[in-house]
């Protein structure tokens, strides 16, 4: 299966990213809320196409470039969820000019940049910082919330979509229990702007996005829209948080192994932090990976007492036992399962196998 | 200067860069030594010939890939310093046929993989780790590395080269002396293995690697040839070592600015992980960069206390001082200078300005 594999590349599962997809979108249909994909995880015009078997027809991407390459590949409603950057309005009207175009700004700032320069009809949504920390307004600021959408409402070509938020934060929650109330407490403030706002701008939206609370949340009817990224592959991160099961995880690295090492229990494979990022996990100590190994249709579970502890730029060490390493040869492909697919991803896109 | 940059971009000052590369190039030729750069870091045809300027003809690279890219920029004798990969053999003997390659292993079992399939003339060395604990054989070892030289003897197309090191265990060094140490621990044990295999094997040489020992170390004679690698454009890993001064860090990642939240005090920048990578530093906390404005001709000092504490994907939150935060405006450019710049150049390298 993997014969021609010579260097690191990302090895994805279809029936299991299938799988991650189908669930998603009949949450979404049961919860009768859009379901807009966010294509930054995989960025991969292969694996955007097996959304469209389950009705996907509006995605999100996290860059102008991005929705660039998306657009060429046919996709029609595509949301930038980044905040609007200044310098890239060429780019934007292009985009505008072709498919229907969602940007978010948490500023007057910004929104008066578009208004001045963006000429091809532009849907706007604001992003509501709950607690996250990262960009987006806390709900707080009434008074610059209304101008903001003031400033909307008189530009031509700009209009008020609704309010849209990352609740980022979930990735440190100590539990589901934490996640979920997370999400109840995003929900309802985003729901009690919507009313707000809804007299003066009748169908406007909510939309919400991080993969942990779209996993955990079994009824998600409170949002509008949903924009859930990395659940097409999961990762360590997410099986950690509770997101997803070990076999959920539709992606690893395959790399090769290049040096055997019984006398200090450790294996070197080339796959480093070029291939699987720097991204770490904590849990009896640090580490960069789990490795498991390639079978006819797939990978095994995660081999016993066995990480990536350390990673440089093209090298990655494992240690394990000695009955693993002694089993081990020369040459052979290891998986690695990665903390966080969506930088494996990012770093792999051009070297990557569907099986 | 910067005018036309509307995404992440790495910003590389040429002067800055050709001084790095002089005082090695001169330092190498006081010690009388070979100088074979390390490519991995900036991976780039522009900046690799900048070193032609400078007598360099012998490079070295961390991926068969990258030798074949240099190769076909016309260089004619390249290490390919990461443990030798017996998949990808194919790529070694087309790489033998038209350059001078030398090839690293460290067991006899990847030998004998090289020896039976190497259709080509091959250099090997033999890597020996010294104490940093990756790739490479301990020199106590001595029956095994006896083996592998007769394997080297028997194979008809390799020819024993020497012996190579790569002393990462400086990355973790406490100060300058600390680092010497480390340097001259690590040549003494080179010396004695080249005296030992000298008289059967008359030629051989010993290659030292990192870039704080070459940075550091006034008088580099005891080797026979150096591969730093980093220098060339440093980064704030390299100046808290006390490899270089801050105007020597000769790049930049330029990031337009996207949030501006004086109540946190903290500013979001368009430049995340997949421009900067996870790499990360821990003094008086944990940071991925240090702030700085660029000016006609390069960038100012670091803006005093600012530094991006958090990456996400495309984000980056800058925590800054009060008057630093209202002197700045949304689409701005601000540069980062990052943690380590081979990751950094390795994410942007499709994306790059030289100034």
């Amino acid at each position: 299966m993997l014969d021609n594999v010579t260097r690191p590349a990302l090895i994805i599962r279809e029936p299991v990213c299938r799988n991650n997809i189908r669930r998603m979108a009949e949450k979404a249909l049961k919860s009768n809320v859009i379901f807009r994909p966010h294509f930054k995880t995989h960025q991969s015009e292969q694996v955007g196409n097996w959304f469209k078997d389950y009705g996907v027809k509006q995605i999100t991407v996290s860059s102008a470039e991005m929705a660039m390459k998306f657009a060429k590949a046919g996709w029609k409603d595509i949301s930038i969820a980044f905040p609007a950057n200044p310098r890239e309005i060429p780019l934007y009207n292009e985009l505008a000019g072709n498919i229907r175009l969602n940007l978010l700004i948490d500023s007057t700032e910004v929104c008066r940049a578009l208004a001045g320069k963006i000429n091809k009809t532009t849907a706007i949504f604001i992003e509501i910082d709950n607690g996250y920390g990262r960009s987006g307004i806390a709900h707080i600021f009434e008074h610059k919330i209304d101008q903001i959408i003031r400033e909307i409402d008189k530009a031509r070509h700009l209009s008020f979509k609704g309010f849209l938020s990352h609740s980022g934060n979930t990735y440190s929650a100590t539990g589901t229990e934490e996640i979920k109330n997370i999400y109840q407490k995003n929900i309802a403030v985003l729901q009690s702007m919507k009313e707000k706002y809804l007299p003066s701008h009748p169908g406007i939206s909510i939309s919400i996005g991080d993969t942990p609370s779209c996993s955990i949340v079994e009824d998600l009817s409170g949002a509008d829209e949903i924009r859930p990224g990395n659940f097409v592959y999961y990762d360590l991160m997410q099986y950690y948080l509770g997101s997803c099961r070990m076999q959920d995880i539709a992606v690893a690295i395959a790399c090769p192994v290049t040096g055997i090492y019984p006398e200090r229990n450790e294996i070197v494979v080339y796959g480093g932090a070029v291939h699987l990022s720097k991204e770490q996990l904590l849990r009896d100590g640090k580490f960069y990976g789990f490795v498991v190994q390639f079978t006819d249709d797939g990978w095994t579970e995660p081999i016993g007492g066995t990480s990536v502890i350390s990673l440089s730029q093209e090298h990655g060490i494992i240690r394990s036992t000695a009955d693993f390493i002694s089993s081990v040869k020369h040459g052979e492909l290891l998986g690695i399962l990665p903390v966080h697919s969506c930088l494996a991803a990012d770093l792999l896109k051009e070297n990557m196998l569907v099986v």
